[in-house]
């Protein structure tokens, strides 16, 4: 259950009062606390939030700002802005409220504990008595197939940073044969020269999103704006398949489109290896989130992790996004059905930190870090999750049916889920009428739309969002 | 007063029993709530830490663990570990607990509320209520001259990470004339090369750091173990001079050393320009902390800001472990007595998160997040530092004309002090002993001891440290 997280913050942190905002985050007693759906009492923004909008940009940009919210008056599934209007969120504010609202309680608490860790790099050198404990009930409980091990770090970027300078290390010893660097590594290594510093690169695939520090923006290819008038490396891109859904129909040109693109990895390893850059790793997402909701199949992966093996490249999944449930398995590589799925898995978000897990062989010569997490037994979540995700999917390939102008490609994994809108102008045009009907979505690739609920997400939540949705559609028909 | 904190967090957080353990960070009640010294009751690590030393070696790498801490019985400057050992801490978790412990209590709950929105991408687009009066209240409060917008961030190496593209961006828009970048620009950007991913540089200073990711590591140049195995940029690194102390006492010669170091400025900055990677920014620390305590006079700052205005860099200050007081001044950049001493200051550490200000003309293109600090009026505080750094430093002085043979180069601002000790062996083994008596010290660069109190580190904890370190120094002659 999802008490773990309850026990530990009451007992320490709450006063009585906000027990009450904690129920919430126990699925089983979660419903008589939310709201009963949406309400919505002004436009968005209301007047409250432009008067905010207002004030904040007198010091801050406040170009990306879409409404004010009221955190506290908000439940479960219903996000409730500073104007009164009460959305069901089906964005979960990118995908990172795992047991719905009130996030505030919940997660400043599990926060609070995991940040005061993870940010005072001292707690590596002096950490506290509970360390070894909480490490093996939280995080390890949960490791990927294959890997004991876990270092933990503050954000997403962090984690993807830190993963890949494993890497690097790793190669590097397996080039050297040995983990005793020459003087002249060490010499050369601080005026940023090779061989001290070599010319690694990490393959990434076109459409992929690892974070926005400067390593792991050498390997997002997601959206220009990200990218735009930074430095970066020369380092090979390859392309993600563009398959057609639902992936079930069209397997065999999916497979061929499938087998070109892993083709193309093998040619761009040799290259990069013959221009003295060569791959230590590869890094891709189970699903590409940010790039557009893109999926592979689990053949598609296991053939890449094989090519990874083959050419002495580890083998990096970032579940960032898709790790914590959302897809029906706390892991989205775990649909793969492999023993040794990866070298490195890294996450954040819905584990409310950040951290890659890793095989022995990977171990990093730093100090580790701590968190608390409300991870305990998810199993009942997981369930949740597969039901209400089928319902969505199902929903959606309906009104694909009846849309088929508007609507294509609906695809997902439990309730990560994702449709195609004809353009983008009616793509943004569907969100804004949704939010307007108090329905939050959230936008990906140039012209989907994801699904991004609260693992407390019901299959009475996803009808709510279908009916609306569906009025939404009518509209743009 | 220290009470903002105090005021916040006690409202909307805390039950009434920590109430007590958190009046010890109001600097006028500290003393009634403080142990009377250190107390050692085993060696350290004692057997509870060594126990948990090998517990935690199963699941992770310990070799960085000096012992486990008891946080909550830790209490002012006092730290108290598993085995019952109370230790006068000078170090403070490497200048990380900027009003004394017991740190969880006010650094978990400012934690808490910084960290919940910092890590939450979509709170820069979402945000609660009170944003906007937050950030004026705390952060833009103790804002540095010239600058009226701050960018919070993670962690410091985020921070300077994100400083870095903002210094680029606003290079590149320059550069252009205008902010709208060509259909080349965006379209090379997303697969790595130039124009859209520009060679622009940085120039960092050798025995600097700026953080461990790899935008940052690329202008860290302290140790060899950082960098080694990392790829990295071919950007310019010139050397920070190397002073004689007291700087009072070799001005002449200081002046020389420095001129010396700005001349190769220059020199770097036309040459990166001619070989096609101008120097988009220069970063560089106040005192060069990891790197040894290193300082320069405020008339270097001085002609390197203007060195940098000369050839259109943009200059960024990096305050990371110099800001939030310990200097005796809130920022160390004000000793310079400058009205427009940089374009961008960095920060992290005691300031309870990371971000940086900039001048209106680096606004980045990114939604901004919030954080709650413990900031309200610190002038005391700073009086307080000045007082005990003083003393502190004159302390040095007497013990370094006493041990001529074993100490060199006392320096310090506020309470941010350094010496250097014989060798590295020697410091090493002082390190020990004066542990073993009870008085946490930290070190950096090859041979330095460094002073990282918190700002309530009053005079007659300067004496109680004296005293010991008196007695340690006595045994290594």
């Amino acid at each position: 259950s999802a008490s773990s997280i309850i026990k530990q913050t009451s007992a320490t942190w709450l006063p009585d009062r906000l027990m009450i905002y904690l129920h919430p985050c126990a699925a089983k007693t979660q419903v008589e606390f939310e709201y009963d759906g949406p309400s919505m009492k002004t436009e968005v923004p209301g007047p409250r939030s432009k008067e905010l909008t207002k004030q904040l940009g007198e010091i801050q940009n406040v170009g990306a700002i879409n409404f004010f919210c009221n955190y506290e008056e908000s439940r479960g599934n219903y996000l409730v802005d500073v104007d009164g209007n009460r959305m069901l969120d089906v964005y979960t504010q990118i995908s990172s409220i795992p047991i719905g609202y009130p996030a505030e309680f919940p997660m400043f608490t599990s926060f609070s504990s995991q940040s005061a860790f993870v940010n005072r790099p001292a707690l590596g050198i002096m950490p506290p008595e509970n360390f070894p404990e909480k490490l093996a009930e939280s995080l390890l409980s949960v490791a990927p197939s294959g890997m004991s091990r876990v270092q933990t770090m503050a954000c997403g970027s962090c984690s993807n940073e830190n993963a890949y300078k494993a890497m690097f290390i790793w190669y590097r010893n397996k080039e050297r044969g040995h983990n005793n660097p020459s003087d002249e590594d060490m010499s050369s290594c601080m005026i940023n020269q090779s061989p001290g510093c070599p010319d690694f690169s990490i393959l990434s695939f076109m459409g992929g999103f690892h974070g926005r520090t400067m390593g792991c923006l050498a390997t997002t290819h997601s959206k220009a704006i990200h990218k735009l008038d930074v430095p970066s490396f020369d380092w090979p891109i390859a392309p993600f398949p563009k398959l057609k859904y639902p992936l079930e129909e069209f397997t065999r040109e999916n497979a061929q489109e499938e087998a070109r693109c892993l083709e193309e990895v093998e040619d761009l390893i040799v290259q990069w290896r013959q221009k003295g850059r060569p791959v230590a790793g590869i890094v891709i997402e189970p699903i590409q989130a940010e790039g557009g909701d893109n999926h592979a199949t689990p053949d598609f992966f296991k053939k890449l992790r094989n090519i990874a093996r083959k050419h002495g490249s580890a083998f990096h999944v970032d579940e960032v996004q898709t790790g914590g449930g959302a897809t029906g398995k706390f892991w989205a590589h775990e649909h793969w059905g492999m023993d040794d799925p990866a070298d490195i898995v890294s996450f954040s978000k819905k584990m409310l930190t950040g951290g890659y897990y890793h095989k022995d062989e990977l171990q990093a010569d730093k100090a580790y870090r701590i968190f608390n997490t409300w991870m305990g037994d998810p199993e009942n979540l997981l369930e949740e999750v597969t039901r209400s995700g089928k319902t969505l999917l199902q929903g959606l390939y309906q009104l694909q049916d009846q849309y088929p102008n508007l609507l294509s490609s609906a695809r997902g994994q439990g309730t990560f889920c994702a449709i195609d809108i004809r353009d983008d102008a009616t793509r943004n045009s569907i969100l804004l009428k949704a939010r307007d009907k108090g329905v939050l979505l959230g936008g990906c690739g140039d012209r989907s739309i994801r699904f991004r609920p609260a693992l407390v997400f019901k299959e009475y939540h996803v009808h709510m969002f279908l009916n609306v949705f569906s009025d939404v559609l009518a509209e743009h028909n």
